[in-house]
């Protein structure tokens, strides 16, 4: 049974109510008061104004809510042993089909749960592609989650609730998302595709980059794109226009990642344009502009120590030095590109006149908790911070644990705690501002020793270079203040320092008009992490797209992940952008 | 032209000071003010009075006894170019022989060191010997000293004034520290064998180890005593009492090192008291009881990660399944011992039976700058701290550097600095209180990523358990809090846990008399570093002796020094000590 959003729209509140009945577990309160919010413009509107509803609700009524729903380890049962409860959403996961052993670690986890929590362990057991979780990645989810805090445990049922919602809603009104499905597809085949046996590892020229850049290239051909892959890897599509005057609308975002990494890092500002170009091609649908998307073919610097080698190709600032950087295992870069039939001399022809350009815009994961924390699908990014990082040597005097009276003590060690304390609050006194103390050790430390020297490095970032360049100046002095008062001595060393890429208002603009038409409230943020937007800001206007991360927003991790639903979102604010789009 | 003390104590006060005119440089008011305090009991005594003037004096006085003194840089030419200027204690060091690389450091570090202090860098050229510092051992502790703070700059050159008066005394007075002299000559011919081509390392059972031990043995027989090397590698030396009934008071420490180590840590304690027999031997001189002093072969844990080989061997306590236990190289113990000569089946007979035994009394250097603080030659232990030591594992999220917002991130060093400063805080709470973090590190740390992991290891130490205990309490609650706060799992191991070995009374008297008599007031302090004394606390009284250490009190470093007029003063205090010992 289906229904419509315009049945929805215009029925009576008692209907619409009565129709979503089953959507949430035995809370009517809840389409009785979205009824309220009608008409809505979208399904996502619709899904949005209910997560909305949830949000602004009373904690008993959240907590009610909660323990509306049955618990996720009654469903288990041990292979063999069916229940009548083995059924549904539940029997997707196989928890049906527990080992022994699976069934008593999800009873165990679940005793320490509701012990820790006082309510049940939610789970969208249909996941964030809506093919199911593995009974491994449940029993993992469940090890993971139950290490939170209370609040953060409540607030993440409340999405599980939502997701739950989700994909009900979809089942109700016939919804299925073609491109985000197809978005996520793409990503699983090529993220199995790795340098290494376990995780997604995809460097600079290996065998698994080369052969992910053969499948975008046919999936860009397969798109109705002219496309081929340029002299440093990029793999570059366009989605040619009739008009004789067209310019070049770019996007894309690369597809290296790092070690051990996420699949939609990068790839999704690859794959979900062509999934969107595919859409315009098999409609017969034609930009009045030139559409090129690239893949890039390195961002991350994971082979050879240098970032961005895609992008700074594409605006003519590849550093033709780097080809004789070698890799750990002594493999030079000139030569893996030779290896891969790339040739180098063809480089520097890669670059793009600017004056064929019309901007470039990067939809990209967000790799960060913000849109999550906000229950938004899609966000707007401001600015892409630029970092200030710095290597410290400090150096304090090693001398006897036992024999070294605590005032009379240089240690270098203790030194290094203030500093990184520092760093922490003083870069919590500004919204985009973030400072980190990645790098940190005392070298040959012994545990009888009062540490002699540390070593450890500073990353601070801000949305603008004033924000972070004031953080900056307080916290080097404060360096100062606290190694002249603990007598230690300082040696910093500057390692990068790349101005913030502020985004273009009149692309922004047609991103928040596009955002707003598809029922999202347009929400603006900065990027944090740079990406491959920032370079190319050097030659054209840029813009970007941010998609929600899921699993607390963590990136750079095998956890990384996005839902069908926001991938889908994000294309058609993107498809809306491209056929909306207006030059400056 | 020499003076005796006894002339000294009876001239009149003007001829006290027209005597002493010279010691100090232009500081007349120093011999004046001192006369008033006579007389004195010992040389030892009047340098003391003398140090204590000059302490007591107003910071005025003491700024312009500093600045009564010439330029040592002054004093520098480069080799070739004599002036009249060249002479005396400077010419020793060969400060009139630069190079013109040397001439150029010097000029640079005076006019470093005067622009941050106002005052003239002071050096007792002489050194702690009185044999004379190196050039280049003047340009690294000049370079070493400019880094120090105000006050402790001016501290550390007052201590240089007082050992330039005390060479100087020692020459007006014709004394020469005989005892002093032969233990630190000893020290440097011993110190010379090494392990490593750099340093001082001296490893149980290695080249460097056995030939020490045949050099204890033979000065040992050369001193009058029955000695051998006992099955671990103890060497043993008994100066024997012609009484039938003699008990054995035992003394000694040990003489392998730690790498890279000092001189005078545990060698000290060995060398110290064959110089007092050798002593008694030439002068006929016979105890009451029979002396027994003990070379430990290990205590350090240097070569098999085990401590206290040596005197676990003595109490009977030797683990023998320790001679399974392989060294980096993968040579065991059992065979090292074997290719030294010794038989590991006479390991067990070693052991000492407790009622033969009048106590054991150790006398090493102190370690840390807590006599250097206080002027004092000498100390008394009170107590040898026990270690409770842990390593912690910190476990929060790897997350983002750039994309998570500081209110959200789970950072593990960031919980690991308010550790460190947590337990620095805490540890100054109580005087024998010391709690260090000497490990610390975040693996595979990276600058752009927020640690999601950090390790660290505590050692806290006191003079008795109790307030060990309660600052350890204390700590491990804050540290839960700590990451109960920042949703850090810790995960917390407990490598030692030693009891305090506290220090018998009527021994610690015996020392404190003795110390008396020598006209040195009897300072107490608790032992922050353990000991072979520790050991022999399982079995016998125990009590310890301390010698002053300079330079700030380093230790476990090639930095590590006394004076001969300091290890004169232990030598003789610990005659005294054998003279007139008591048993309890």
């Amino acid at each position: 049974m289906t229904t419509t959003l315009d049945f929805l729209n215009q029925c009576s509140a008692a209907a619409f109510a009565e129709t979503l009945h089953g959507i949430y577990e035995h809370s009517p309160w809840i389409p009785q008061r979205a009824a309220e919010q009608r008409p809505f413009v979208s399904l996502a509107a619709l899904k949005l104004q209910l997560q909305t509803t949830v949000r602004n609700a009373s904690r008993d009524e959240q907590l009610g809510l909660i323990r509306a729903h049955p618990e996720l380890a009654g469903k288990a049962t041990v292979a063999g042993k069916l229940t009548s409860e083995s059924s549904g959403e539940q029997a997707k996961a196989g928890l049906h089909l527990c080992s022994a052993e699976e069934f008593a670690a999800l009873q165990k986890l679940n005793a320490d749960y509701n012990a820790k929590f006082g309510f049940p362990f939610i789970l969208a057991v249909k996941g964030p592609d809506g093919n199911g979780y593995s009974r491994q990645a449940i029993i993992a989810t469940f090890s993971r989650r139950v290490k939170n805090r209370v609040d953060d445990e409540m607030a993440e049922n409340l999405r599980q609730i939502h997701r739950i919602a989700e994909l009900r809603l979809n089942d109700l009104l016939g919804h299925v998302p073609q491109l985000g499905n197809t978005i996520i597809a793409w990503s699983e085949i090529i993220g199995a595709w790795s340098d290494d046996a376990d995780g997604l590892t995809c460097a600079y020229m290996t065998a698994a980059h080369r052969k992910t850049a053969a499948q975008l290239l046919a999936w860009m051909q397969e798109a109705g794109m002219q496309a081929h892959i340029d002299a440093v890897g990029n793999v570059v599509g366009r989605y040619l226009s009739d008009r004789s005057d067209a310019k070049t609308l770019m996007t894309g975002s690369h597809y290296d990642t790092v070690c051990n990494g996420g699949k939609y890092d990068g790839r999704e500002g690859i794959l979900l344009p062509i999934a969107a170009v595919k859409h315009l091609h098999e409609r017969g649908e034609k930009l009045p502009f030139h559409l090129e998307i690239v893949g890039f073919a390195e961002e991350e610097g994971v082979r050879f120590k240098s970032t961005f080698l895609g992008s700074n190709a594409i605006i003519g600032q590849f550093d033709l030095g780097l080809l004789d950087k070698l890799d750990v295992d002594g493999i030079g870069m000139r030569d893996a590109l030779h290896g891969a039939g790339r040739d180098v001399a063809q480089i520097p022809a890669i670059a793009r006149k600017p004056e064929d350009l019309l901007g470039f815009v990067e939809v990209h994961i967000e790799q960060g908790p913000v849109l999550l924390e906000r229950d938004l699908p899609v966000g707007i990014v401001t600015s892409i911070a630029g970092a200030c990082r710095y290597l410290l040597e400090l150096t304090g005097v090693a001398s006897h644990a036992g024999t070294t009276p605590m005032t009379m003590r240089k240690d270098a060690a203790a030194a290094a705690a203030e500093i990184i304390l520092c760093v922490e609050r003083r870069c919590a006194q500004a919204p985009s501002l973030v400072g980190t103390v990645g790098q940190l050790q005392v070298p040959q430390g012994s545990v009888n020793v009062v540490p002699g020297s540390c070593r450890l490095s500073l990353d601070i970032r801000a949305a603008d270079d004033a924000t972070r360049d004031a953080a900056l100046g307080d916290i080097l002095r404060e360096i100062e203040a606290i190694c002249l008062r603990r007598q230690i001595d300082v040696r910093l060393e500057k390692t990068v320092a790349a101005p913030a890429a502020p985004c273009a208002p009149w692309l922004m603009q047609q991103l928040n008009d596009a955002t707003a038409r598809a029922g999202i409230p347009p929400f603006e943020l900065p990027s944090g992490a740079g990406h491959d937007a920032m370079t190319m800001a050097r030659i054209t206007d840029v813009a970007m797209l941010f998609t929600r991360c899921g699993n607390g927003g963590i990136s750079h991790n095998p956890l990384e992940v996005m839902t069908a639903d926001d991938a889908e979102i994000s294309a058609q604010i993107f498809l809306d952008f491209l056929r909306q789009f207006k030059p400056a």
